[in-house]
């Protein structure tokens, strides 16, 4: 069976494709609206897996909509939401059996509802699949821990290609560099940068 | 890492234990009061795999209460729930790295919330997993059929070992065979036989 997962070269993905290789013929989709080239970034990541890679070309209107919700409310919360289901809607229509995501357990957004994820398989009459949803925060990290090789720094500084990069891009555009810190508190983000 | 997986012999947690296999050491545990042998229903399927098999014994007057509350209730979904969650908080004293169970997203009982699996994870210091939790139920039924050898039948014809099986024979001794028809709704359950 195809499988089709959203790939941000990040190590919840890179565990999501890990768990679901035994079962699926797993493709890395790197989502990206074409503001920058930080797709490039997972493309590195994914040639130290075994994995096919795919570029997955996003809507620019939605782009722009996510960074004009997100400088409305004043945090990215809503806007990364929007692009990660429409990304989801995107990976649906390229004709895989399942389509997949590295969300957890414990995530607060990017978040798929159970209504979400069925409505999702209805219209496309494809599988949906959270691999890791099953898994809390220190179980990942447990896994992680023996299973991948991971930069961990701040958002701003490390390279990896999920949907925030480009929002952050767009954003700059609108409302200036220093808008930035005020709208993407300060968070760890995680690159992988090989599989051991 | 050692992992506990509650086991019935049925496709969900036999799958569950494929998923997991790559990361953990998984042993299979079933659960069981004693009240019937049931349990070795599970033992030999866990027999056809590659897995420890170990037995988890139940405190009987669980077993009472959870018959109780079926009788009360009319149906048996609060009576298993109550069982589920006491075989997860056994499992969790054996002191393993992490527990799981083969709970799938779409599943109505038993259920473990988000709240209920931190509130685990807290008190033992161990990890709650749900593998399944993020595949559906045709995601399952394509990953069974491509994995698993699997009789399907009501579930009062097959020789299974989940707590239904044990909850069923007390409530025949204090409320009749007759009961059971209208306690337990008919609906398929399954006993995997081989493991491709």
């Amino acid at each position: 069976m195809e499988l089709g997962l959203l790939y941000s070269g990040g190590k919840d993905s890179t565990l999501a494709a890990l768990l679901l290789k035994e079962f699926y013929d797993v493709t890395l989709l790197t989502a990206h609206f074409g503001v920058t080239d930080d797709w490039k970034h997972a493309r590195a990541t994914a040639e130290s897996t075994e994995f096919t890679f795919e570029r997955l070309q996003l809507e620019t209107g939605v782009a722009e909509e996510a960074a004009e919700q997100i400088r409305e409310d004043g945090f990215p919360r809503n806007g990364i939401q929007m692009v990660h289901q429409h990304a989801l809607e995107r990976a649906a229509e390229e004709g895989y059996d399942a389509v997949a995501d590295g969300t957890r357990r414990d995530d607060r957004v990017p978040t798929v509802s159970h209504a979400q994820a069925q409505s999702l398989e209805d219209r496309h009459d494809i599988d949906y699949i959270a691999p890791l949803s099953g898994f809390g925060r220190t179980a990942v990290d447990c896994l992680v821990e023996n299973t991948l090789d991971v930069t961990v720094g701040p958002s701003e500084e490390i390279t990896r290609a999920d949907y925030e990069a480009e929002l952050r891009a767009l954003l700059v555009d609108s409302a200036g560099e220093a808008a930035i810190g005020d709208l993407f508190p300060d968070h760890e983000q995680t690159h992988v940068t090989d599989v051991r």
